[in-house]
């Protein structure tokens, strides 16, 4: 039962709007399968069957599965960016800049965990490891806070460092993998931010 | 011009004293293969001819070009564990617990540098990323020297802060994407340990 595009009276053909449209179809599918199922059940054929579509519509959305998850991540991402980009303090402007760090770790600690199969899922290769652009990001909004702490350290250097902690990959060995409580990985946070505290 | 392997007089077959001079003789013409050409022109074909062997012998030995890889770095590695484990001080035994984690940052970030095309070649999946030997033995280090300091501080988070530092892949990242100079990025190592003297 394959639900017909709509098209553009003029031309016949789908339009910008169709496009947009069917590209969030596809991705409530795929999110309702990852809910379902687990993430290492979705395939470009099973998004395609649950959103009664061909492949094809799939793949020409996405280009490939790890397109379609990095996709489907990019939705809580984007309401995650907006909670310390533009939310109320301490996580969001107006509280002191390491208030707002410590907030800003702890929420990314919980972000990455809540969403730690899809973050693994569609993690890019290691090359591009620190580049990918939720990860330049991060990096922005640390490197921010710690230069308005005027901490004397070098903060370029501590933001990568920070960075570091705040990874799917580690974050998964720490909590899933040696069994640490994650309230004692946040813990963990709160301590780092001692350099910038104490030398501040 | 094969060199035969010698053989057991009373089987006929190599003994084990052939193998690991045979695993020796690949190893050195795997290492003269990088020294000249660099890691990328490594192939297990280019290592049989560089030692005048099959190519059989190499995949017998080693099963694929990264176990090779990591068999190179398992030399340099060696000699890079003995440095801290038995060397002198401060790297080594002697010197306070956080001089030698100074002294271990840094030659850390030297050893991992010197070698960080193998190390980035070589390097195990993401999933073995934190527990890939060498990497355990640097925790091990690193969880020790911090309880000696007696840091009011989690020990074993703290560890996988600074181990977190301590990656080929940012490394490499910092210096040669980013051009961070060495001496900085080392220093930004002995920031770090501000965690560890200030609460200790």
């Amino acid at each position: 039962m394959a639900v017909p595009a709509e098209q553009s009276a003029q031309t016949g053909r789908p339009t910008r709007a169709d496009a947009v449209r069917n590209r969030a179809r596809l991705l409530e599918a795929a999110a309702r399968l990852v809910a379902q199922n687990g993430v290492e059940h979705v395939t470009m054929d099973a998004v395609a069957r649950a959103a009664s579509v061909g492949k094809g519509t799939v793949f020409r959305h996405f280009g490939d599965r790890s397109r379609l998850l990095m996709a489907l991540l990019d939705q809580a991402e984007q309401g995650y960016q907006a909670s310390f980009l533009t939310g109320p303090p301490p996580l969001g402007p107006g509280a002191p800049a390491l208030d707002r760090l410590e907030a800003f770790g702890v929420a990314t600690i919980r972000y990455l965990l809540a969403h730690r199969e899809l973050g693994l899922a569609a993690a890019p290769p290691p090359e591009r490891r620190f580049c990918a652009p939720p990860v330049a990001v991060r990096r922005a909004h640390i490197v921010s806070l710690l230069r308005e702490t005027a901490a004397a350290v070098d903060t370029e250097l501590l933001a990568e460092s920070l960075l570091a902690y705040l990874d799917t990959a580690l974050l998964n060995h720490l909590v899933h993998r040696r069994s640490i409580p994650q309230e004692r990985v946040e813990a963990g946070w709160r301590d780092l931010l001692k350099i910038a505290r104490s030398s501040g």
